[in-house]
């Protein structure tokens, strides 16, 4: 008998009445003869309020007793869910993390999963039950309880389909699919029935909060069929997984969007004191997340770099700055708000370089003001004033006519 | 190094101000210089919380289930308690049942302890840290997690101590001690310092709701010192041990009561159709605890038996009669609502006869009825109408010059 991975979160475990209506899914995989295995998430509230505990007591908590802490709010989830399916008539096992042989690193709060060790899961299966797993959650060498961090749940139901050799992962989400565009800003954006690894890298990377990179990058290495679909309609989602052929042709398959982006450049006096390595491992150090990077030495021009972060790490990056101004040896530093991140994605485009071209002439000729310009083999991404944002997306998506090609 | 065990619950971990609060008091003895492990109950916000939501999904919850979902709630309060002692500057670690090495039989919901394997928190010891267990829960064979129903936590911190050979326990509770009756009712009511298990244990037996007898039995099990002391004040408290050398002469030791009591009534045609054990057996399966039983089998009456059990168990105990009618095969059944019973303890009343009948003596010149009757080696309890009952207990507490012979 064959397996798959369910995987529920956000609002579809929010409360007990919503997992008792998506519990109804599970018995649906579970007629259709699967061996079914369901990650839970944490309920947000509860981790809200949880945290909110910890920082009564502590501004600097030990992240181990944090662990401690969150780890019981997706064990709570699964035991949740595992009486909704017994409920339903169904046998059914909650397991934690290190029951379910999660292993993970010891870097607390944000641990990487190394192995998940799947024999009681199977045990289980053998008994005829649907096993529930509490997801984010796993246990390092030294039996200590450690969390996934961000996407610590899809990451969790992609590790144990892989180590189960499962058929696929569903993810259930509050969307029902991955779109062209987000299809609240973008009227003509269309559902895609299929997406690439690769493609979806880059769409979770940029700003597109449907399925986290860390888990299309494990789904990617262990080939792992995943699908993106609704917990609340019955709709068809996307599939995604290595190869699309059917629109292999298609040089652009989707346009994601950001707002609250913040160019800062920096300058020096003279080439020798320009060190990007100094620079960007001290922001790294300081975790400013750095995304787009430009650095212009133009004889005759004193050697600047530029850099685009996000709104929330504005204060902190200009702290480290400020701190940092004599050690990394920049003579000034300055800043635009107020702007926003347009991006392209295709795995098509890898052999056509005219793709940038055309999204720079279509920018132009809606006399929209590119500020910084990134590429990579499948995506463009550039930086424009955020009150064009809409305007250029809506403008993209049509110039690489997205709204009639890629229908379900 | 010596180590002792603390364990805090109700009050005293009902917030995280609370918590930074006692975490004073481990730390004090932390400075003595001992290994110390704190137990921690679950916060009974949370408890609740989580089986109204248990409640929400099913009318007949999986006791595996429940005991997952329970468990989260003293993991929470053990983690909350390690931050706190970080914060203060001391180095703590919280264990769940599991990690600390606590080892159950398979009765979800209600399991024992089979063994402690301490191996982990003297590593911590080795470590210098201050170890925090959550009570209330450990693994069973299958590595499932149970909970450990009533007095789970001081029960954990009994055999947590027993298992290192602590030097002894302190129970955190919101008295400072043991009484020779409940000072809200006895204003005469005296603190002991010192008290017998054996007494402690009818004690507890007997609606003084300060340590589970499970508890008491453990501690007696293993000749394990028990400090019962106050979270909030610096008082002594009452050291319950085997020998209490100090009041040996005392008869009486305490007087403890509860009200709330029926008493029941089952009359038989002939002496053929009385079956006690079929009573008592039908009665245990369907979980109604009966506590005093008197029968009266006397020449030319009809037999009888009558028992007492608590208020909240009467609907269940008529229903579970009023089923059984046929195959208990008695022909009538009634009963008294309005009692209460009063019991006096002391391990000095084993050697004399006498204190049984100075206690009848007693209540008849109140002119208080007595209406059952029951006694053991080291104490007597006798069901009066409540109405009667602190006037009773008073009497009984000068009776016995409770008020004079005890202090501290």
């Amino acid at each position: 008998m064959g397996s798959i991975v369910l995987k529920f979160g956000g609002p579809a475990t929010a409360s007990t009445e919503r997992i008792q209506e998506v519990a109804k899914k599970v018995i649906a995989e579970k007629e259709r003869g699967f061996n079914v295995v369901v990650v839970t998430a944490a309920m947000g509230r509860t981790t809200k309020d949880l945290t909110r505990m910890a920082r009564d007591l502590s501004d600097d908590v030990s992240k181990r007793e944090l662990d401690v802490l969150l780890a019981t709010s997706s064990q709570l989830t699964s035991a949740l869910f595992a009486m909704a399916l017994q409920e339903l008539g169904y046998d059914a096992v909650s397991l934690t993390g290190w029951q379910a042989g999660v292993q993970t690193d010891s870097v607390h709060y944000n641990a990487r999963i190394n192995n998940v060790n799947v024999r009681r899961i199977e045990e289980h299966f053998a008994e005829g039950k649907v096993v529930v797993v509490a997801g984010e959650q796993g246990i390092d060498e030294h039996q200590n309880i450690t969390t996934l961090g961000k996407g610590g749940a899809e990451t969790t139901a992609i590790a144990i389909a892989a180590s189960l050799k499962a058929e696929r992962v569903d993810i259930y989400t509050n969307v029902d699919g991955v779109y062209t565009a987000d299809p609240s800003y973008i009227p003509e954006a269309q559902k895609l029935k299929e997406i690439s690894y690769d493609e979806m890298l880059e769409l979770s990377n940029l700003g597109s909060h449907i399925l986290h990179p860390r888990a299309v990058e494990l789904a990617k290495k262990f080939q792992m069929p995943v699908i993106i679909r609704s917990s609340i309609t019955e709709a068809e989602g996307t599939l995604l997984k290595e190869e699309v052929e059917m629109e292999k042709n298609l040089l652009v398959r989707g346009v994601a969007f950001e707002s609250d982006i913040i160019r800062l450049t920096v300058g020096y006096d003279a080439y020798s004191d320009a060190s990007l390595a100094d620079m960007f491992t001290t922001l790294a150090e300081n975790r400013i997340n750095v995304d787009i990077i430009v650095q212009a030495i133009i004889d005759g021009v004193k050697p600047s770099v530029s850099f685009s972060i996000v709104k929330d790490e504005f204060a902190d990056a200009l702290r480290v700055l400020e701190d940092s101004k004599l050690s990394l040896g920049f003579s000034f530093a300055d800043f635009e708000i107020g702007l926003s991140k347009i991006s392209i994605i295709g795995s098509g485009m890898a052999s056509n370089p005219g793709v940038a071209a055309r999204m720079f002439d279509r920018l132009r000729r809606e006399d929209i003001p590119v500020k910084m310009v990134s590429t990579s083999e499948i995506k463009v991404s550039v930086v424009v004033p955020q009150d064009d944002m809409i305007r250029a997306a809506n403008a993209l998506h049509e110039e690489f006519n997205l709204e009639e090609a890629l229908h379900a």
